[in-house]
């Protein structure tokens, strides 16, 4: 079983995948789909959808935890953006049969560190001992990537979070 | 030259088609891509995705007038959710190279009556004069896509909005 994370963003959609060997997570891949914010929007929606295309034909998650846009955001404008560059990852994940699950980020911190108000550092670190990495995710910024991931391994696993 | 003016929205997207014949511009076609409610947020946007390409296809416009979503809604994540129906037309346009001109309401409204209050109906009225239509477009609302595609003819045809 392979899961993707995906943090959209029409600048920089960060993405995480991990497997599951034998009942432990582990990391498979991690990286920033990024878009040239000279070019139109069209076209910079356009090299998302194409970008997460391209993992998802080459590592073949059967999930994707995608994390939801808010909606309390202090410019609305960039939220909307947001939403494009969410809506090009839905729908490259409903070309490949992959099923997209939103999570709140204080849910997905929650998950990890135990506390929905946990800071970078702690989900960070959460991250690096959950999937039993040697140093924190390069680049960085995918580590909300694998958090997602990981909060979506965990609800998978709990059969009380099943339910729900 | 064809253009094609659209409406984004998660429920029903909205698009219609003119053509110019010989410095005057007549309706090509009109139609509304709907979506099904009960259907996951991803089906829902490929469906959008995939209705847009097909009428792309067939109808081949050469330029894409769409809706500028503006940013002080009651409800910001109708706004997001919009924005992912926003995000998956934008992308069909640009797999077909069509250039992506964004039109806030009342600037159609202005382009198309000479004003940008106009009521439901003044708008209407003013597609059926200028494309020279026997009665309003049918379904009834795909009149704000008709309008979103006379406005792009008009700020074409002008070489002072041109300049802008």
């Amino acid at each position: 079983m392979r899961i993707i994370g995906v943090d959209p963003g029409l600048n920089r959609t960060g993405y995480a995948v991990i497997e599951d060997r034998g009942g432990r997570w582990v990391a498979v891949e991690g990286g920033i789909a990024r878009t040239d914010p000279e070019e139109s929007l069209e076209l910079r929606v356009l090299a998302i959808y194409r970008d997460i295309r391209e993992v998802l034909e080459e590592l073949r998650p059967e999930a994707m935890a995608l994390e939801e846009l808010h909606s309390n955001y202090e410019f609305p404008r960039t939220a909307i953006l947001m939403g494009h560059a969410r809506g090009a990852v839905c729908l490259a994940a409903a070309e490949f049969g992959i099923t997209v699950t939103g999570y709140a980020p204080s849910r997905v911190k929650n998950a990890v560190t135990g506390s929905g108000g946990a800071s970078k550092e702690q989900v960070q670190r959460a991250v690096v001992t959950q999937l039993g990495l040697a140093s924190p995710p390069k680049p960085l910024d995918v580590t909300d990537a694998f958090a997602l991931a990981v909060c979506h391994a965990m609800v998978a696993r709990s059969p009380v979070a099943r339910v729900k």
